[in-house]
């Protein structure tokens, strides 16, 4: 296999795909490491927004070889005085502003180290915009650690870093309030509700209603296709969350819902007790 | 050349590129392939869309080396009993889920072997979510097709699979009478009449008319440039089917013209006769 | 690093990611260079739209290693008698139809050698589309001259070729005036106006404004975080240009901007003189 070595650099930004800019960081990465193998992991994160970047990171990287390196460039405070941290989760390392683009992954591998960096050494004597880091400044970053820089000599630890607010599920009575936090290109509805929410809570106890903005699915599926044509279902998706969606339609369109709008669940003996 | 030997595993997807998806799926893949030359073929067929995942598979994956793996999740039926089919198709190896994404593909390139996956033996231990088969199945067999596991090895060939409803031109009196069946992002309307039909049946026979949702095009021009600014045309295509276009603009607009429109042709004598 | 030599061959076309188009070339290119590490650097140019593949293309070559060979297919005279050119910029490789694609990266990189193809034997006896060239000329082209086939080899040096027009800011008494030359997806508006024109005019005496749609910025900030949430400001962009922006926002919209639009910049004094 070792002639296949190859390191994997992934790349998340907000730049989209019809301006130079994810190409120049490629460009860049290529020069200082010609041998990286770059993959895309999102470029279509809305224009700054952090969290559907933690959202996407966190339900695709777990899923790359030990060693992979994860650069995310959706980065608003670009310039200013925010930080770059370098960390190690389960393995793999992630190069990102410090702006909480890291809160989902937290909670899903184990953080293994962390620094901030402080030493800019290895960007040699080239110069660097102030307005597009990803390029002059992430780019060479993770092309020297992909090179053999190790983290420990970039900075110190941080006494703390910046994480994303995003609320447990709370219990309002016998009903669990949660949030839609996510809409993706289905139109399905992920949730800020877990499977072991259901199976611990719900599922043991008889039939159970889940509602979004007044509408009601009973119970949960296991499958889109087990719902009729165009009919409303629940089920836990692929990373455990619960999702509501329609078999061959649009929940978000169905249901008029949301990122933030609130989502409930409860015993049908609860609603009707 | 060996040294280059990595194998290409492609990938056609209604997932888009604003979720975490087709990233989970390139990280499986790199998991239990690291050297796999992993090349995106569409993730933009719209959600669902069988018909346009087929034809686009068709025209994009002659052109692959042999032995190129081609992964095609366009799966509404995700997770209910439809089957994984692998078929070699002209030296290059098909992974897609049974519901007639190959159906066009299966015109273009002779049919070598086609299995029905029943021994999901390759899936090891690992947990298999009921609605991501991308992450979770296509992606460890397309890995497990690249390190060596032979085909014949993983069912039995199927006695039947499905196949997507195509209706061939047909003559009505003198016309041929065809549709739409694909628009490009050009606004192309591509048909399902092809150039044997044109050049046996209507070039040595003088002028011919071809029209579209009232709209009349005279004759085949070689290239776009040959019409005047903002003028339609008709072209055979890069693929040998008869297209309506117009130079510099959008044929789909001008004709007003959706997939599933009537396309006629026919000669001027008969229509004035 | 000799192990990981593998030539680094880019694509800029406006073939957007829906159609099988991209995809198609890409199989060209491994089939004939099966070591390639095929880079995208944009498909989302609208069609046509030479400017912005320019532009785009600028932006993004010039961060690629040296020996890197790129490739624009925007070619709306697809088929006609225009040219295809092959060039040497600054140690890399641009092929590109003679229809102007070229004009930005002429003034960034320095010219160091132009053919114009006139002899086709690297296509052996393989079938041209006329509507095709990117799959059917463009591709097998890049593939030889990464194998090694010498541009010089490939045709004459043009005696003229395609330039665009891109007027150069001019004064208008103590006023200089520009144009928005690109929007980006974060809705900035890139100016023809350079760093070097700010600083040598504008800077060393005192405040100065710029103003483009009737709406006015003062100065120059280094960075968008310095300007208040959804304030307009005005920079100089990574690429040294003058960028009009807002904090967090959309300059586009906010100042219900265009590309070919007139920017200004003045001094205060003498506007208010």
């Amino acid at each position: 296999m070792s002639e296949y070595n190859q390191p994997i650099i992934t790349l998340t930004t907000d730049f989209g795909l019809r301006d130079p800019y994810v190409a120049a960081m490629k460009g860049m990465l290529l020069r200082e490491c010609p041998e990286a193998n770059i993959i895309d992991v999102c470029h279509d994160v809305p224009p700054h927004q952090v969290l559907h970047a933690a959202y996407v990171l966190a339900h695709a990287a777990p899923y790359f070889p030990e060693g992979s390196i994860h650069v995310v460039v959706v980065d608003p405070g670009v310039g200013t005085d925010r930080s770059i941290l370098v960390g190690q989760f389960g393995g793999q390392l992630f190069i990102f502003p410090d702006n909480g683009v890291i809160t989902i992954i937290r909670k899903m591998l184990p953080l293994e180290g962390l620094v901030s960096v402080r030493d800019y050494k290895f960007l040699g004597d080239r110069e660097v915009s102030p307005t597009f880091h990803g390029r002059d400044v992430f780019a060479p970053l993770a092309a020297a650690v992909s090179n053999g820089l190790r983290i420990s000599d970039l900075g110190p630890t941080p006494p703390t870093y910046k994480l994303l607010d995003l609320p447990e599920p709370i219990w309002a009575g016998g009903t669990l309030v949660g949030k839609v936090v996510y809409v993706d290109r289905f139109g399905n509805l992920i949730t800020s509700i877990n499977e072991r929410h259901i199976r611990e809570r719900f599922l043991p106890h008889g039939e159970f209603q889940i509602s979004c903005n007044g509408h009601k699915v009973s119970g949960l599926k296991t499958t889109y296709g087990q719902a009729g044509l165009g009919e409303p279902l629940a089920l836990i998706d692929s990373m455990g969350d619960l999702e509501l969606a329609v078999n061959l339609g649009r929940a978000c369109d169905e249901f008029d819902a949301r990122p933030g709008m609130t989502v409930e669940v409860a015993q049908l003996h609860f609603l009707e007790g």
